[in-house]
């Protein structure tokens, strides 16, 4: 059997190490334009803030230590046809000062070409010192010219966004965050756990910006600033944090059914061409709770489709369950994370919902060092939990791994109140934030409930008054 | 509706709490012998080794601080009498050198009397320089006599045992930690994992004997050392923390039916006398996986245990689940946690087994600072998670809670592999070690049932052979 992989990241490299590791005899190709292969982008920004020392730290294997175990691995090579009626790829490889094609057969085709920075359409985007951030060579331009810079505007305030700011702000420069919706980390977090992690960026002395979109990069070859609505701000450098787009030429040209963004998969992760499969950034997932399309470009998310798509290639069975989008990150010393639905997407998408909402500490409350945590719940009206974000300056992760198991259980508040922790004073509360929280939700549903009585009752009274 | 509550710890207090909380009428009184109420027991040992600065921190209330939410409690009260058929208990209270006899009038009775410690009967157990472990004042105790010795014996490596032992290493003395079976944390750690907690505590410095019961205390009028088998050392102090029995008395004075050891309740808290109800580590409670009785004297159980009587009490529904016993403790910077079977308790139980085991990094790879983490699946032959043991120095309380959660909804480990895990790489791997050993557990059990599919084979092949 043979299985190229076009794209070396986490999904594709992944899916090329699961099959190796199911079917020792499949001949496994991986094919990526870029230098380096097996990074993880997601830390960039802890390279830019001194936490990791340098980028090749960050860089976890070499293609040599995918061919000892037999998985070939073509770095800077472009794909540039797929015939997927004769089940081959053509590539364009450098090779000294000349490019060479060549071409490949597969019997399994695994589309990883993931997403590439969106640049939105303005005046000044290309001027040099604006950035986009994707790739480790995108992370060492941003550190090398941050090096001689002095004032770093950042636009958009989702994850990435905010943890380059931190890592700007580190080295030493002034660092604005802008972001057009009036909330930073619009995605994951309601306005007012959003506002936590805020206050928390702004005492570290990063600015933010918020409700103004970027309307254009000043500057004549150099950036020299920004315009934001009224407001202008002076910069060195610009990083465009503005969103990622699925990468979908390759499975267009392979004559794949593209989604509502990205490449259609089945929950094989099987595209419409019945032997070419896709994981990672570059395809569209369902959500959980909302049950519609939706992204998940995360690494988590691409490792966990690359099992299941390798499973399916050597003919296991494995299915990939609709996401509910489990994010956590750390800034500073400020871990924040959620799962499922905000209170705002759920309203969006039509669902009512009740959100239980408490402070309290990471350790018993005499312990030193116990931290303040934040928890909100969302649940529909019958109480079923859809959502969960919490934020605090430790043991954040894996509370949003608990909520996640929750939701994806379908459990109610109630049911969650009355779950089982586990207690120690150095580790944790007699009675833990998350259950703290649930026991709130419930008591605003039976408000809510009583309240609804209580109108039935009168709209009866009234009614007999009425027929009395 | 008069309330009374004997016993002024976690779950009589928080029993008289949320009463308060539900029915702003009740009038309830808390009674105890005990000089403090509402201190943490378990943060004894944390005084000790110096992290929590002083005794008087840990009590978390004043018998004030009750009155102010109209609960009145009644300190260094010995309850002599409960007349159950007239609803009344008598006790005596220490009026200056008088000793007065008072008696007060119940609806319901609460019984949260707790447990006290298990004292092998031995020569020399009683003294001067031996001490139990159970209230702050034997914590005091303790801490005064340690300050002028030299050299200590901690009999019982359970969790309280080692904490201790921490504590008083931690004080500077040199430290002996002896168990009468072969491992230490027997309750809750399989053999191998428990190997991992020694291994640390000894890098510590702390001495560990095991497989050999403590035979006598050896000294005059004071403490001089101690025999176990063969074995004989010197100390200037011994501490007993070899367990802790309910106390019962007081039920059995009501009238209340025991059980195994301890006080039988139903689900709602509820004793055979219809108006007492009991909770905390007096009362016996029904193991989740096993179905059998059994006890779980954690202050988490209490807790919760205490909400679901005072709602059952003020005549709200609420039913106290069957438990897993989930726990968790931290020595040193090494923190371990378990929840529901180790394999020996499975075994014992007439449940086979399969464990899954990885070990693996608490962050991402290349992350300063990335921990190794150790963890452990408990599974029965149809893959069903019973158990999970995990230790790392940080962020396990709340992977062993993700794992309580998972077994009570009697998750699979092949279900659980497919589960959705956050992920940023300064907080954890970007597949979750609790996924790791969920997927050992799935191909142990793939290799056993592979091996039994050949076994069959091969029988019906000699059985074909024998009938051809």
């Amino acid at each position: 059997m043979k299985v190229v992989v076009i794209g070396g990241g986490a999904g594709g490299l992944s899916t090329a190490s699961n099959i190796r590791k199911y079917d020792e005899n499949a001949e496994i190709t991986v094919i990526t334009r870029d230098e380096h292969i097996a990074y993880s982008p997601c830390a960039i920004p802890y390279v830019l803030c001194g936490e990791v020392d340098c980028f090749e730290n960050i860089i976890m294997h070499e293609p040599a230590d995918y061919l000892e175990r037999n998985i070939n691995v073509i770095t800077r090579a472009e794909v540039v046809e797929v015939k997927e009626a004769e089940n081959t790829i053509k590539y364009h490889l450098q090779e000294g000062q000349n490019v060479v094609q060549n071409e490949l057969e597969y019997d399994y085709l695994v589309i990883a070409t993931g997403g590439s920075p969106f640049i939105p359409p303005m005046e000044g985007c290309y001027l040099d010192g604006v950035f986009k951030i994707r790739t480790i060579k995108d992370g060492q331009q941003i550190m090398g010219w941050a090096e001689k810079s002095k004032k770093a505007i950042v636009v958009g305030a989702g994850l990435i966004g905010l943890e380059i700011a931190f890592g700007l702000k580190n080295m030493g420069l002034v660092v604005t965050v802008t972001e057009m919706l009036p909330q930073i980390v619009p995605r994951s977090l309601d306005p007012d756990m959003a506002k936590i992690v805020q206050n928390y960026i702004e005492k570290l002395g990063i600015n933010v910006i918020l409700g103004k979109p970027i309307e254009k990069i000043k500057g004549e070859t150099v950036v020299e600033g920004a315009v934001f609505g009224d407001e202008e701000l002076e910069a060195d450098m610009v990083i465009l944090a503005t969103g990622v787009r699925p990468e979908i030429a390759m499975a267009k040209m392979a004559g794949c059914d593209i989604g509502r963004w990205a490449i259609e998969v089945n929950e094989k992760m099987q595209t419409s061409v019945p032997n070419i499969y896709a994981v990672g950034d570059c395809v569209e997932v369902f959500d959980a709770i909302t049950g519609h399309n939706t992204q998940s470009p995360l690494g988590s998310t691409a490792v966990r489709q690359s099992k299941i798509a390798a499973k399916n290639i050597v003919g296991m069975k494995a299915e990939f369950k609709p996401v509910l989008n489990s994010m956590v990150s750390k800034i500073g010393n400020l871990e924040f994370g959620a799962v499922g639905l905000t209170t705002t997407l759920a309203l969006q998408n039509g669902i009512k919902v009740v959100s239980g909402k408490k402070n309290a500490l990471t350790k018993a409350r005499y312990y030193p060092g116990a931290k303040r945590i934040d928890v909100k719940m969302v649940c529909d009206m019958n109480g079923k939990i859809i959502g969960c974000q919490i934020i605090a300056e430790e043991r954040v992760a894996e509370r949003v791994d608990t909520m996640s198991l929750a939701i994806a259980q379908e459990l109610t508040c109630a049911e969650l109140s009355n779950m089982e922790f586990s207690y120690a004073p150095p580790v944790s509360m007699v009675i833990d934030p998350i259950i703290l929280a649930a026991e709130d939700a419930c008591e605003k549903l039976k408000r809510l409930q009583k309240r609804k009585e209580n109108n039935k009752d009168s709209i009866n009274t009234n009614s007999n008054n009425l027929s009395s």
